[in-house]
This record gives C-alpha cells, structure tokens and sequence, in this order.
C-alpha cells in the first residue's frame, strides 16, 4: 500500500485526565500519551495513533485530529469507559503525583494494526506494556525508525519484558528518575552508559524544568527546557516532547542504516530535535490538558525556537 | 599605590567544614567561600582575600595560598577558634543540610582593608552579614565591578540591609530557591525581572547539578553542568563557580562603564565566564573541601571548557 512519507505510528493512551496543579483544577479533560504525542507530532508529520477509548470518548475530538490529517483509523472505539488518570502537583512541578488510574477499557486493549499502519517507517511506543509495544513492533514491517517511552511501573514490574522491547528500539526517552530506576544507577552518565548497552543508541533523558540530556553514539547534548512565565499544568509535556523530537526527525527523513553511517550529522540533527521536543513541551506546560497545542501555530514553534537558541549560544 | 591588574579583592569565611555525602564523610577539613572563591579565581586574575581566622587554623594552608600569588595579608589571625560548619548531603546533592554553625571567631569579624585592597578594581562580597558587605564596600574607592552572594538567612534576617547592599552590585549570584525567596516569586523569569531592578544588572541563578541561568540586560543564558561521574562533595560549588566567573571577567578587564556602552558583548563575555564558572564547579564537587582545586591544572580547566561548550553546540 502507498505510504504518505514522513508518517509516524504511535501507539498510545486516549484518556480523561482530572488533574490539580498550583495554578488551579481541571476536572475530565482530553489526556493520554496517544493524544498529546500525535498532536505534537502532527506539526511536522503525518500522524497514524492506535489505541482505545470508549463509548464516552467525544467523537468531536476524534474529528478534531482527523482534521489535523491524523489518522484515527486506529482508535477502537469500545462498549465502556475511558481510561481516566487523577493526579496532582504540588510546587514541585517536576512530578505527579498519581491519585487513582482507572484502567477501564484500556485493560483489554490489544492493538491491531491494519495494512497502513504495518508499514508506517517511524513508530513510537508510548508508555505502555512493555508486551503490548513488542506486539506492535512485532506487526510493522521495517520501520526506518523506533522510539519509545516507559515509566517506573514497567521498569519494575516487567523489566525483562520491558528489556526485551528495548533491544528493538533506537531511541529511548525516559525521566531522570526512570534513568536511575532502570539503570541501578545514582549517576547519569554512569546510567545513560549502561541504558544504550541494551539496546537504544539514543537515550533522551527529561529533567522537567531543567530540559533534556541526549547521549548519542558520538556525544552529549544538554538542552534547557524553555523558560515561561506561568505553568498551568505539565501533564503531557514528556509525550508532546517526544511528539516533536519524532515529527522532527521523521520531517527530516533519517533512517537507522543513514544514521549509523552518518553519526555526526545524525548528532546534530538529534540537537535540533530535543530542541524542537523542549520547545513544544513549553507550550504544553501552558495551559490544562493540550488547550494550548491546539491554538499553536507554526510561526509560534519557530519563533520559541530562535529564542531557545539564543540562551544557549556561546 | 600601585595596583595589579585583574586583582579581585573578596571578603568572606574561611572555615573548617565536617561534612557527610553519600559517597563518605570529612571531618574538620578547610572550607569557607573566601577560600573556595579565591583558590577559584586565582586561575585567571590575582586575589586579595579579607576574612577572620582563628589561632587553629594551620598557616601551612595560608602559605599554600599565597604561594598562588593570593594575597593573605587581609586575613586576621585572633585568639579563639575558626568558624566550624557541620552539614550534610542526602541523595538530593543540590541542598545542604546544616547541622550546626559555630561562627567563633567570625562572630566579631569587622573587616578592614588596607590601602591596597582599597583599590581592588573587582571585588566580591561572598555570603556574609549583608552589613558587614556595605562596611566592606564604604571602604574600595571606586570598583571596575562588583559582585555579591546571598543566603536565606540574610534574605530572611536582614532583607532591608541586603537590599541597600544589592543597590551597589553589578552582579548578584544566589540559588534558585534564594531567588524565589528574595523576590516573593514562585516563577524564575519573574524572579528575576524583579530582582534585577532591585541593582544588580546581571543576575546568575545556581541550578546545582542543572547549571546556571543568566540573565542581562540584554538576554536570557541557560548554562549546563558540566556532568561528573561521581559527585563526592557539593560544598563550595556555587563559590567556586563565582571565583572562576569573577575571574574570568577580570582577566577580561570588563568595567560596569563599558558594559554599560557595550551590552551585547558583555552578553557574551559574561557567557563564558558563566561556563567557566560551571567548569570549575564540576571540578570542586570531584573531592571533598578544595582537594581538587589544590591539584588543578589550567590545560584541565580549558579541556573541560571545550567539552562543555560542545555540550551545547547547535
């Protein structure tokens, strides 16, 4: 089948998130890794999501990202409920913290993938299952390009699992804490040199609002998190991080078999990448849910953009 | 009389510290921000340290600095004993715990300068008694350049006192919890949009292991840490950093009039001295008290400089 170029596979959660910050509440709003990635994503590249929601899910949302050319082909729509996540932060905005997760219809999930999705050449792997990302990976052909996310649940309760997925992955994302957590180690050099040993050449590692490190198979890349005035709500900033890195390299059309050839240049388009990931992460940061995303404009992105480069040029 | 040129006249502890980091524990080594400024800042310019010792504390180490061309004559020695601070590390290596302060002989510490340090054309007024840094001030003639540290205590204690002091700086250089609290914000742009209109021009907010933000008049730089591979001690990293900073602006030979005229190249000299500032901090935190500093080498400092500014090359 004929395949639009630069198009992204992400496999997520569609969710209801009801979350408190600082700055105020927002009760039942759009969430899900599967949400806030494509829509980052979807700025650079195409986008195709799998993934699950139930019957209470807003169809006008579904419409919405259609509209934006992402491909909802892959979002079951099942008898039940969606997945719901409360959380809360307190001044501390580098952690959430859960309050209750109902599963919901995501308990069952088991992403298929059709004959489009199968031949996608990039793929990210949201923070799932470690069992359900080797079953998608098991189901595309030969993607040019994998990255995927995780978090502490998986790193302790599949490790093997979730070891197993990571060999079959080029880019792995992951916070600080995570980094130490699947490392055993305190010291993040020292963590990013044994995370790359299993598998990932790239190792992006999110420090809130501290920005990004990137370890690559030629250096290190340390990118600061764009500065704004006001977080309202960091829920999503990670999967819209990953959302425009993906959008951004998949925009730019690199495949493995080039980046192992060219490491330099495949270091420095990754710079532009993590920058394009703090950038949008910043806009995230802005408002509930991913209101903000859905205002932004390009010339906003390349704008933030200029100016994130100016505070670390030397 | 007759003045060196880049000479850097500072005032402040000279100490022993006992201390506890999760990789071990130092009892009674030297310690105190006029020591770690000053060992910091001889790499590039001349020193003139002013500070209170007591009968204790072993001239060996006063030889060894003025053997680095660092001007001792400044330190008092009185009867009684040294400023002794006891403190601690969690995990957490960005925040000192105090266990106990025995100020001693610093209680009754009254600066006085002499006709040469009365010239100094830089001087930086480490963390002390935000009066004790104005007493110090009425004394220097006419400075090229000042700069100054703080601490909760001060911010808290003496905040009226501190703000007459932040008046007569161009440089003020505090932690990003200290620029939360001398501002009353909870947001560091806002921070310090309000604290550069308290004086100083150009702020410089310590991130511990997340570096530094800079701001001028002219713009916003985010400077990483250098990353070690194992952090053994933490203390005197921020007056480390100011030493390295201040000297590397004196070896500049910037004035405040000039950098006024000049604001954009300012920007940038004051970029690298931000970075060598972060440099010599990543070498501090290598070893407990100054040991590593004692056993820097200039070529060192350059080669991790390098490293560094590749770190976060576009």
């Amino acid at each position: 089948m004929a395949q639009q170029p630069f198009s992204i596979l992400t496999v997520g959660s569609l969710a209801f998130d009801s979350i408190q910050t600082p700055a105020g509440k927002a009760d039942l709003v759009l969430g899900g890794s599967g949400n806030y990635f494509s829509i980052a994503a979807s700025f650079y590249a195409s986008v195709e999501v799998v993934g699950v929601v139930g019957e209470d899910f807003p169809k006008s949302h579904l419409q919405w990202l259609s509209e934006r050319k992402i491909d909802v082909s892959g979002i079951q729509v099942v008898p039940g409920k969606t997945f719901h996540w409360v959380g809360s932060y307190d001044q501390d905005l580098n952690e959430a913290k859960t309050l209750s997760t109902a599963l919901n219809v995501f308990e069952q999930f088991n992403p298929q993938l059709n004959s489009k999705h199968r031949v996608a050449p990039y793929v990210f792997l949201a923070n799932i299952d470690p069992v359900l990302q080797m079953r998608v990976l098991d189901q595309v052909d030969s993607p040019r390009l994998v990255a995927c996310d995780s978090m502490n649940f998986w790193i302790t309760g599949k490790p093997n699992e979730l070891k197993e997925t990571l060999r079959r992955v080029d880019i792995l994302s992951l916070n600080q804490g995570e980094a130490f957590l699947l490392s055993g180690e305190k010291n993040i050099l020292r963590a990013a040199e044994k995370i790359q040993k299993m598998g990932p050449s790239v190792l992006m590692i999110k420090r809130g609002e501290y920005g990004a490190m990137m370890f690559t198979p030629t250096g290190v890349f340390i990118a600061p998190a764009f500065p704004v005035n006001t977080v309202v709500d960091p829920t999503g900033a990670g999967d819209s991080f990953a959302g425009a890195m993906m959008g951004y390299l998949a925009e730019a059309g690199i495949d493995r078999e080039w980046a192992k050839s060219h490491p330099e240049k495949f270091d420095q388009i990754l710079r532009r990448a993590v920058l394009a990931g703090c950038v949008m992460a910043s806009f995230t940061v802005e408002d509930f849910s991913f209101q903000r995303l859905m205002r932004l404009n390009k010339s906003e992105l390349v704008t933030r953009q200029k100016t994130l480069v100016q505070m670390l040029q030397i």
